[in-house]
């Protein structure tokens, strides 16, 4: 692993380790999931991803992250009429998003209504891993209500009421779309919610469990996760890359683009990623939906693009360990479900909630406070100089 | 240091280091602030925190963990009238707070209304550092008046307009009370918010800058920091002290209540700190402050419990470095000032948002996503079994 060590001098004149971003420093022991960025393998709970991608659903995923073990025929069956029982959110956080301005930002609006669902919980006070893990359920569940409301309120539609005779992905694409997908598209949506259910420490992840180390709650650990999954270098991508995608417009000015970014040294969206040093397990598979989309579709060009893109990336850097990542294709997979690109970070919130949900959980059995160093490198000894002789 | 380092053994066979909790970990370098843990200094820029306390108003403290110099008069007077013009918030904001059950959490309600002041600012995607400074003076000026609302809300009180001409801590008293303090009150929350302006990466500012590593916005890291502080293992603490002392109910119970707690090896809140191991220069001056209040207020018996306990803990465990840390005294500050409390913590962050915001900035201006490594502690190669075989 390039694990870029610093050697600096603290301000106590000793010599101290220093890695920017912790990257490789270890956080805490998880497992929950394990990448091996070298051979390009993510496991959940053990399960390598191809094998959930292939023949679990999201609901099947969720349960497995919370419980750590795959359930029985029944487990799942009351798993999956818990969270339809769940879908529909408290009135009072969808009046929330009508007051909002239709302008703002939905990953905004979502890190706003999930703080907002703290002030109704019947039992504020209670940290206990049974009531977490009822509030994992509640979120996981009310997720998709909430994107396809903040979706709808941004389009100025009425709100749409949760169905109960669809399951969990194509329930939310019926939410935000009025209709109901065909069953294809509800497949794509679904395993597109299983890749992206947890990934390890990324900044997000990480950012709920530094929230509940301080023995916090639930929901404060995950509005301030949706607040940093928002960013452009974490969540914030997949909406980049078809921004990318769109701005250079046409196959034929694939080449020249990716070039020119290459020779300025800049970063071509979608491409490197702090852990995998190979190709993402998860950009596998999204590539080859993206590419079966494409064709139902007719329209081909994007899917081509980005293959195009890929091509030129692997002639030029492949020898540097820089592949597509989970963002690349997820870009052109949401674009081609007829998806607004508003939505492509709320998706990954839709789905990363199972993630988050069970970290937080794991944080709490074995709970101590994240609290790292900072190395002071100003001026020490200033005197307070009055304000008449400054 | 005591960085208890323990050695493991990661997924791929490899041995590997792991602080729990980060401890003594570099996250990054910073210019804000400094402790020195064995001899009990702080420093906001180099200054040494007593003469802060001393010389010094919030507001030029604010100024100078903002800007990295003091103000001369004429930028300090400016500053100030900046503040003061700042003090009302959108009235969609209020409105909001007006919305949520009486009965919710304040630190809740401070991190959603925080929240949702993002989904208001008018330009919303510039992360220029000249625009994050004016959203700091922004939130620096609104926290008073949004916890200010808060507690009137909760008390079922109309909301009072800040006033100009109060500086920002009597203004703040003056909004929840609905009178101006006195002179010396006054005095000691000015003394109380520097003292809690910043510290280091504890929980709170490391996470507001893991949430803005991803290049997310101010408000997002921000929410994320008021949900971190909220915790009893950080700024909950000093309302849980009040809680003791109540428990406990008077200065003859205080021997038995301590002895019995060390010999059942439980926590004695307010003790104890995991940067000093000596006596926590801000709980030296809030401890003055704690017993002069006392005084005057003819009502000793809490400062005198404080007193008792500090000294019972310093027979005790004064060799382990168990000391009064600043939860400790400034509980009891916080109570003689007639403050609810409910409102200890809201009050830490009204301080503590100037370093917050400090901190966001500084980590925009060398920024790397904090992506640390989990180290897989569970089974591998796990299959899936199908549901009918399981």
């Amino acid at each position: 692993m390039a694990d870029k060590v610093r050697e600096v001098t603290d301000e106590f004149g000793r010599k101290a380790e220093f890695r920017e971003g912790l990257e490789g420093v270890v956080a805490a022991l998880s497992t929950i999931s394990s990448i091996d960025g070298e051979k390009g393998i993510l496991l959940y709970r053990g399960i390598p991803i191809e094998q959930l991608a292939e023949h679990s659903t999201f609901e099947e995923t969720a349960y497995f992250l919370l419980y750590s073990r795959l359930p029985k025929r029944q487990e799942l069956a009351d798993f999956e009429n818990k969270l339809k029982s769940r879908r529909e959110v408290p009135p009072a956080a969808l009046d929330l998003i009508r007051t909002f301005p239709t302008t703002a930002n939905a990953m905004d609006l979502l890190r706003t209504t999930v703080s907002a669902l703290g002030l109704y919980d019947s039992d504020p006070k209670n940290n206990a891993i049974e009531k977490n893990v009822e509030r994992a359920i509640d979120l996981i569940a009310a997720f998709p209500t909430i994107v396809a409301a903040i979706q709808r309120r941004r389009s100025a539609k009425e709100f749409l009421a949760p169905r109960q005779d669809l399951n969990h992905a194509a329930n939310f694409l019926y939410m935000v779309n009025g209709e109901a997908p065909t069953d294809y598209v509800a497949k794509v949506l679904d395993v597109a919610l299983i890749l992206h259910a947890d990934h390890g420490f990324n900044a997000s992840t990480f950012t709920s469990r530094v929230v509940i180390s301080s023995m916090s709650d639930m929901y404060s650990a995950i509005a301030a996760a949706v607040g940093s999954l928002k960013g452009p270098l974490h969540g914030g991508a997949n909406s980049e890359v078809m921004s990318t995608l769109q701005s250079i417009g046409s196959l034929d000015k694939v080449e020249a683009y990716v070039m020119d970014r290459l020779a300025r040294k800049e970063k071509v969206m979608g491409f490197g990623h702090r852990v995998y040093h190979t190709y993402d397990p998860r950009a596998r598979i999204l590539s080859r939906y993206s590419q079966t989309l494409a064709q139902q579709t007719g329209n081909t060009k994007w899917y081509e693009m980005s293959k195009k893109i890929e091509e030129i990336m692997q002639r030029e850097l492949a020898d540097k360990g820089i592949y597509p990542n989970v963002d690349f294709y997820s870009a052109t997979v949401y674009y081609y479900m007829g998806l607004d690109q508003e939505l492509f970070t709320p998706i990954f919130a839709v789905s990363r909630i199972a993630g988050w949900t069970a970290h937080v959980i794991e944080q709490l059995q074995n709970n101590r406070l994240f609290r790292p160093r900072a190395i002071y490198s100003g001026e020490k000894n200033v005197p307070y100089v009055p304000i008449d002789k400054r």
